[in-house]
C-alpha cells in the first residue's frame, strides 16, 4: 500500500468575466501550481483559467482529461487512473464551484469509493452568495436546480414550494435558462401569493451584481430586464 | 435622497484556527480596510479577525454594534443607522459565512426592505464544500440546520429525509451539537437502511480535516470519534 493517499482537489473558478483575486483565495494558487493532473468540463476554458492564476504555468507539461455531459458513467473510473499511481488530481468546471449543480459529482463519488481524499477549496457560489443577500431564511433551505419546462409540471413544483416555504419555513432556491428569466419573474407574480418574496440575485461578483429581495406584489409592477443575465431565484414567505 | 446607496457587506471569516490566505480571497481585506462600521456577532472574535487581517488596523477607531440570539426583531433597525447617514457597513459573524445558519440573516431582510445594496463576499462555507466533496447529489440538496433533540421528532424527522433522498434524489444535509456527533452516526446507522449513504464532514478547512462517504453498514462497524470536532453530516443513496 501507498504511503500517501493521492488527492482530489476540487478548484473553484470565477463566475463570468471577473479578478481572481476578488474571489479566490491565494492558497488555491499553491495548490494549482503543485498539479500535473486535471479533469476539467472543458478544457478550452480550464487552460484560459490555469493560464490566468499563473502565466508561467506551462499547460503543455500539463494533462488533462474531459468530464462533462457526454462523459459516461463508466468512463469516469478512468479518470481517476492518475490518482490510482499516486498522482494528486485538480477538478475544474466552468463556473464557481466543482460539483455543485455541475458534472463533477459523479467523480467526486467514484473517488469516495475509492478511497482518495476529496479536497474542497473555497471560492464563489451563486446558491451559497445569494442566499447570504437574500435576508431569508439560512437555517433551512432547499436548492432545486432547474424548474421543470412543461407548464403544468412547473406550477405543481411552484406550489410545492410555495407549500414548503408554508410549513417548514425552507427557503426556495433554483435557477432557469437565462432567456427565460424575465418570463418566470411574471409567472411567479401571476401564479403565486403576492406577498411571498422574490429574491432576484444576477451577475453575482460580476460588475452589474444585483441581489433584490422584494414581494411578488412588488415584482408584478416593477420594471427589469434579466434577460441573458445569470440570475438565481429564491423565495420566502414575510 | 442621496446618490450613493449604502453597501452592507457580508464578511465571511475562517472556521475556526486557519490561515486568511488559504479561505479567503484578498479582495476580502481591500473591503475591511474601507470600513468604519461594523455589526458583529461577537465583539472579541470580531476584533481578533480584524487584527489578524491587518496588524496597520486601528480598532479603536472604527464603530462595532452587536448582533447575536440576545438582539431583539426592534432593535434590528437601529443597526442600520450608519448606513442611512450614508456609510457602509461589514457584518461579521463567529464562524464562516454571515446570514447562513446565522443571525446575520434578520439584519439582511431589514437591509433589503430600507433597500441598501447587499453584497455577499466570498468565503468558507461548511455547508457548500461539504456538498462539493461528498459525491452526493448537487444538482438537488436541502440544508435542514440542527436535528430535532426529542427522540420522537428525531426519528421523524430521519424518515423524512430518507423519504425526500429516495423520492426526490434530494441530498440531505444537517448538523449536531459537536459532543452528540458520534451518537448521531450511531443512531443512523441503527435507525435507516444499511445502504445509504452518510458523509461525515469534519474541521472542513482545519488541520485535520477530513470528508468520508460510505454506506451507513459501514459506519455501523466503522471506528470513529467526531465529538467536539465540528461536524456536517449529509445523507444520499447509493
Amino acid at each position: 500500500m501507498k504511503e500517501k493517499v493521492s488527492c482530489i482537489y476540487l478548484i473553484p473558478v470565477t463566475l463570468g468575466d471577473c479578478e481572481l483575486e476578488k474571489v479566490l483565495p491565494s492558497y488555491n494558487l499553491e495548490i494549482i501550481r503543485s498539479l500535473e493532473y486535471f479533469v476539467v468540463e472543458n478544457l478550452r476554458s480550464a487552460r484560459r483559467f490555469l493560464k490566468k492564476c499563473d502565466r508561467s504555468i506551462v499547460i503543455d507539461d500539463l494533462n488533462f482529461a474531459e468530464l462533462n455531459e457526454h462523459t459516461r458513467r463508466e468512463q469516469v473510473d478512468a479518470l481517476l487512473k492518475p490518482a490510482e499511481e499516486g498522482h494528486d488530481i485538480g477538478v475544474i468546471s466552468e463556473a464557481g464551484c466543482p460539483a455543485v449543480a455541475d458534472p463533477g459529482a459523479d467523480l467526486v463519488a467514484v473517488a469516495q469509493r475509492k478511497g482518495f481524499k476529496v479536497v474542497p477549496l473555497v471560492g464563489p457560489s451563486s446558491i451559497l452568495m445569494s442566499l447570504m443577500g437574500s435576508g431569508f431564511n439560512g437555517q433551512n433551505f432547499a436548492f432545486n436546480g432547474y424548474l421543470p419546462v412543461d407548464r403544468e409540471a412547473r406550477l405543481a413544483k411552484m406550489h410545492e414550494m410555495e407549500r414548503r416555504i408554508r410549513h417548514e419555513s425552507q427557503t426556495q432556491i433554483f435557477i432557469e435558462t437565462p432567456y427565460r428569466n424575465n418570463r418566470l419573474i411574471a409567472e411567479m407574480a401571476k401564479s403565486l401569493p403576492a406577498s411571498l418574496l422574490l429574491c432576484v440575485a444576477s451577475d453575482i461578483t460580476g460588475g452589474r451584481e444585483s441581489i433584490i429581495s422584494r414581494p411578488l406584489s412588488w415584482w408584478a409592477k416593477a420594471s427589469y430586464d434579466y434577460d441573458k443575465i445569470p440570475s438565481i431565484f429564491l423565495l420566502y414567505k414575510q
